[in-house]
């Protein structure tokens, strides 16, 4: 008998169900994080899932384990993210209706492609608490079926298949490293993977901003809030069917904050040539802020998902290039004669710097201007060629203010 | 006997070289390019590859297969780019010294990238034909050997290596479509793959700024140039070992264009999860030019590269988002009195537009203004929607235009 709400014959049960519907996701190694870390470093790519992340797991195990009548009726789930998306790809497959109540605000794209897999989409709440109200009264006018996202024994069972394939990909795992929102994908994962390997650790992963299971754990109150990047796993309130399993199973959580968060989904895209999202970077967050724990071992990360805004990414890419200093906003004072504007480019020219953009702006429109601002955003090979450019400049008689794009 | 250079038994052996020294990397199922062609659509990863591109396969075998001197003595191998970074990776990896030439004005990434793998990078002419006579000055005065990008029957055997694992991953493959620039790739892979499956389609993908191998087996003259994305297959020579193969096993070649191109990088991106260069997306840039050609097949594509500059990659983020009308740039003439810049962002709110950024500029600056302009960069869901965001300025009585952004 299990202790939990979930067996590893469960899991072993959803994985043989799951065959076919989803993506069998492929393992990784990542040779730059292995090299970077000292150790063997193995991804699980389940931002190649089909709706780009794990929930597609649960919510199908769960939609299969309805009776007749409720599929007929139909279900409905709370979410602006990929649980949304996990349900109304799989209900439409499964010819299921569904509707998703997402809280007001939510961005255009994740309500568009939630729509896209079929799902009515039913926008309501400025809060979490106003939405829930709405979905409960939407549950008892039609009779509607909640899948919820975390706190289901067929949600747990379907997204543990994650730790089933990696292990079978790589069955010498010695530790395995899981971000946790609810809980639910840490919950399967560490079930099944501490029966098929004994002694295996489980590491889980939360954000700074909301590190709920880790207070949950420590008894101390939940304070849990704010503008993370991994809003995958922005989740104030651990599951009760997960909470026991993280507190028996799970070795540690790592906390991760927001720039390492931010430098990991960099890293994924740079380096690993894959697109992931905050929550679905935690892992590679964990290991590249404390590399020491990971050193010289066999280690798995879960992937998790891979939504995330083009231009949040696009700002991430170009906020990376500007942090690792190989792009620079520089603020040139020049006097406004002719020949200025040629000198100065003729200084970066010689250095080898790439000019990307400029702006020529005259501060004193009124009256003539006497000295006029160059902003320059040039491309450089690292912090060190950077400042042997504006060295130049400024011996050159061109005081360089940067301004501070990145604060944090 | 083979009537090629190479035979489908040097690909077999080579793939027995290559194990546990590269990436063995993954065939995924893309449920989105499946959904939308009406077919069954594998990508194979070489994206994941070591050095992030299947030019790691080639130049291990040709490494591999030099003898004991000329492996003290040191390579030599001219490319700017994943030809470089292959050679230099398993050189250092092997232990022998690696000379790279390249053109002045590679990009800095591309020069760093190639130093970390521990190569001497020399950069060396204005033109080809320069950085081709130094290599042989450096060659004849240093006694080094030259590992060429394609036309070596080592390079073809390693390349093909990748259709193999294809195969084995996908055995009942109809349709393989191959990226070419000098041919390598698809010499190897269909030598590979129509001894593996015989009956299999082999089709070949180019630029249309350089179709040289189509050219050259239409017997026409090599006009090929152009600042195309996929600069890792324009490649204005086809090999003379690697173009009888094209002739004799490859069904057909088609031509992808810069729009088809740019959106199959993005395609990638926001669909498949995946960082793909130009060159690696050529194969779904013809799935996608042609549906028709693939509807109701079993395709594979070679994913052959991820090596993409990251100003790149965010601006071609940005572009698609303003190519989809997700993204638009307004200008609209606003009265320079006080609430006007309220009223314009009111209708904008009232339609759900969401202001990314917002810029108010005057136009005549030295007298009191009467006209503002004021430019808006506003988030919509779809083409429809920009328009109605404009219709209902315009409706208010504030004139709109659109400047354009994107001229392809």
């Amino acid at each position: 008998m299990s202790p939990f709400a979930v067996s590893p014959a469960d899991i072993e049960a959803a994985a043989s169900q799951l065959a076919d519907q989803i993506v069998r996701t492929p393992t990784v190694r990542s040779v730059r994080l292995s090299t970077l870390i000292g150790a063997d470093v193995f991804l699980k790519l389940e931002n190649l899932q089909a709706t780009a992340s794990f929930k597609a797991r649960g919510a199908l195990i769960k939609l299969l384990s309805l009776g007749p009548e409720v599929k007929a009726t139909g279900v409905i789930a709370m979410s602006a993210g990929n649980h949304a998306q996990g349900v109304a790809y799989h209900a439409q497959r499964l010819g299921i209706p569904a509707t998703i109540v997402m809280p007001l605000g939510t961005p255009t794209t994740k309500i568009q492609a939630t729509r896209g897999y079929g799902a009515a989409v039913a926008l309501y709440g400025e809060t979490l608490d106003e939405s829930k109200e709405y979905v409960d009264k939407l549950i008892s006018q039609k009779n509607l079926t909640l899948i919820h996202p975390y706190d289901d024994p067929a949600i747990i069972a379907g997204q543990g298949t994650a730790a089933l394939e990696l292990l079978a990909d790589q069955p010498d795992l010695e530790v395995l490293v899981v971000p946790i929102g609810g809980g639910g994908l840490i919950a399967g994962s560490a079930i099944a993977a501490t029966a098929k390997r004994p002694g295996i650790e489980v590491l889980g992963v939360e954000a700074q901003m909301f590190p709920s299971m880790h207070q949950a754990l420590a008894g101390l109150p939940i304070k849990a809030g704010g503008p993370t990047l991994a809003e995958g796993i922005a989740v104030k309130s651990p599951g009760k069917l997960t909470l026991p399993v993280v507190r028996d199973l799970v070795a540690d959580i790592a906390l991760v904050g927001e720039v390492a968060l931010e430098r990991a989904v960099a890293h994924c895209l740079e380096a690993e040539k894959l697109v992931v999202e905050g929550a679905g970077a935690a892992g590679v967050a964990a290991l590249l802020a404390d590399p020491a724990r990971f050193k010289g071992r066999r280690v798995g990360i879960m992937i998790c998902g891979g939504n995330i805004d083009s231009r949040l990414l696009s700002a991430i890419l170009m906020r990376t290039l500007i942090r690792d200093g190989r792009l620079g906003r520089l603020r040139i004072e020049i006097n406004d004669r002719p020949g200025a504007l040629a000198a100065v480019t003729k200084i970066i020219a010689e250095h080898e710097g790439n000019i990307v953009e400029v702006a020529h702006q005259r501060l004193l429109a009124d009256i003539p201007a006497k000295l006029t601002e160059l902003e320059v955003l040039v491309e450089t090979r690292d912090p060190a060629h950077l400042a042997e450019l504006v060295g130049a400049m400024e011996a050159a008689g061109y005081p360089v203010t940067q301004p501070v794009a990145i604060r944090l």
